[in-house]
C-alpha cells in the first residue's frame, strides 16, 4: 500500500525509511526539497509539490514541528485531502488534535492523531509504541501499514487522547530520568560510577512498576490502603534522602518537592495510606 | 545454619519467616515479647533476652526502627557479639552505617550493613534485591543464608554504600511514582482509568530504562551528545505538559521543577546535549 510522508526532519525521515523497508511505495515531500535527497536515494519518490504528495497516496502521514506548520502545508491543498486519511504525528496539545479532527470532518477526510513513543533510531521496531486516537475506521483500515513504524496502539475515538497520553508519558519519563540522575549523582558523590549504579536502578524500577500495578486499582477505587508501606514510613525515609543529598552537595529541589507532596497528605490525616493517595494531592493542586 | 533475628516489626517478622521457610533454625527476640508469638508458632525459637538471642547463632540479623534502637538493644550485650557476624538491616544514613562498622571493629565482630529493596510481602523472593556492604568475609560466609531473604547484592567494602544506594533507589522510586501519578491524574482528567493508563506507562518505562542504559556511559565520560533527543526538544515538549496539566486543574509543581532543570542547562548553553547533561545541574545544586 502506498504512503505519503510530509515533513523530513530526522523523525519524518525515519518514518519514510520504515515504510520503504516494509515494502510500501513511499512518496515524500519537504518544504526545503534538499532534505528529501537521502531518502529518495534509498527508494522514495520525490513529490514536486505538497499537492502532488497528497494526491499520490490514500494514506498521508505528516510529521512537522508544530500544528501551525501542519496548516501552513495542508491548508492550501485541503481540497485534495477529501476521501483520504491524514495521520498527524506532529507533537501538540489535545485541543490542537481535536481541532484537527474538526477541520478534517469539515473538509471530508479521515483523521488520526498520533504520538511517537521513541526517538528516530527506534522507528520500525515493534518494541516501541506509537499511540493513535481519532477515527476508528482510519485506524482499522491502516493499522497494518502503520505497524511498519512500530507497535500501533489504538486509544479510541477521542482524537485528543494520543496527545494527552504523550504528555503524561513524557512527564513520567522526565520524572524517572530525573530521579535516576539524582541517584547517579548521589552514589557518584561516593565514587560509584553511573555504569555500576544503572543496572541496579533499572532492576529496581521493575519492582517499582509492580507497585504501580498494585496501586492503579486503588486509584480507580478511590481507596488507598497502606498495606505494604505507608506515607508515614515514606516521609521518614525521605529525610535520609534529603540529608544524604545535602551531604553530597546536590540540588535538593526534587527530594524536597517529593517530600512536600507526602507531607501534604500526611498533614491532611492520610499518613496510614499508600503512596497512591498522592494522586489526590496532584488533583487538588489547581485549587490549593 | 542457625540465625538470630532481632526486631519483629512487620519486616523483621517477614525476615524470620523467610529463614524458617528456607530451613534455618531461627531464634527471635523482640523488646515487647508478644510480637514474637506468631513467628514462634510457625517454628521459631523464642529467646528470653537479647543476650540469649545473640549467643544462639553465629549470624545475627537486626531490623529495628532506627540506629539508636540498634544500640539500645545491642550495647548492653556487645561483648557477646565478639566473633559473630551482625547484619544490620535497619534503615539509616551512610554515616550511621560507617559508624556501625567502626563500632563492630572495636568490639571484635564482623559487620554487614544492608538495605531491603522490597516490602515485607516480597521477602523470600529472589525477584527482589537486598543490598549489602561492609565486611567481604561476612558476605562470603553468609551469602547463601542471606539468599533466603531475596537476591543478595554485594556493593563492596564501604559499609555506607547499602544505605547510599537505598536513598538513591528510593528517590528514583518516589520520582517515578510521582511522575506516574501525575500522568494518571492527567489522563484521568479526560476520563481514562488508572487501570487503562498504567500498562501503557509500564511499557513506556521499559523504553525509558533503555535511555538510562544509553546515558550512563555519557555520565561516566562527562560528554552528553544529543544524538537522539536534545534538551532544546525536551524543553519545548515540557510546555505541552505544563499547559495540559493546568488545563486539567492539576498541581504543576513537578512539571515546573523538571522544566526548570532543563531550562538551567539550556541557559548555560547546553541545549544541544542529551538529558544526561542534567546530572551536572544536580551536582551544581549545592553551590548555586
Amino acid at each position: 500500500m502506498s504512503v505519503t510522508v510530509l515533513g523530513l526532519g530526522s523523525m519524518g525521515t525515519a518514518l519514510a525509511d520504515a515504510f520503504l523497508k516494509a515494502g510500501h511505495p513511499t512518496t515524500v515531500w519537504n518544504r526545503s526539497a534538499a532534505r528529501a535527497d537521502a531518502v529518495v536515494a534509498r527508494g522514495a519518490v520525490r513529490a514536486g509539490s505538497a499537492r502532488d504528495a497528497v494526491t499520490a497516496s490514500e494514506l498521508v502521514v505528516i510529521c512537522v514541528t508544530t500544528y501551525d506548520d501542519v496548516h501552513a502545508v495542508l491548508d492550501p491543498v485541503v481540497g485534495d485531502l477529501a476521501g483520504r486519511t491524514l495521520v498527524n504525528l506532529t507533537s501538540g496539545s489535545p485541543e490542537q488534535a481535536r481541532a484537527g479532527a474538526a477541520w478534517a470532518a469539515e473538509h471530508g477526510f479521515d483523521y488520526l492523531d498520533g504520538a511517537i513513543m521513541t526517538t528516530p533510531p527506534g522507528i520500525g521496531s515493534a518494541e516501541f509504541m506509537l499511540l493513535y486516537s481519532g477515527s476508528p475506521t482510519a485506524f482499522a483500515a491502516h493499522r497494518a501499514t502503520l505497524a511498519s513504524l512500530g507497535d500501533p496502539l489504538d486509544l479510541g475515538r477521542d482524537p485528543g487522547l494520543a496527545s494527552l497520553y504523550d504528555a503524561a508519558l513524557l512527564g513520567l519519563m522526565w520524572s524517572a530520568l530525573s530521579g535516576w540522575l539524582h541517584g547517579a549523582a548521589l552514589t557518584g558523590s561516593e565514587g560509584v560510577t553511573a555504569g555500576d549504579f544503572t543496572p541496579v536502578a533499572i532492576r529496581w524500577l521493575t519492582a517499582v512498576t509492580g507497585f504501580m500495578s498494585t496501586y492503579a486499582p486503588q486509584i480507580d477505587a478511590g481507596r488507598y490502603p497502606g498495606d505494604d508501606a505507608t506515607l508515614d514510613i515514606h516521609l521518614a525515609s525521605m529525610d535520609h534522602l534529603v540529608h544524604a543529598s545535602e551531604a553530597g552537595g546536590l540540588d535538593v529541589g526534587l527530594p524536597l518537592l517529593l517530600k512536600a507532596f507526602v507531607a501534604r497528605a500526611v498533614a491532611a490525616g492520610h499518613g496510614g495510606d499508600s503512596y497512591a493517595r498522592l494522586i489526590e494531592v496532584v488533583r487538588d493542586g489547581g485549587r490549593a
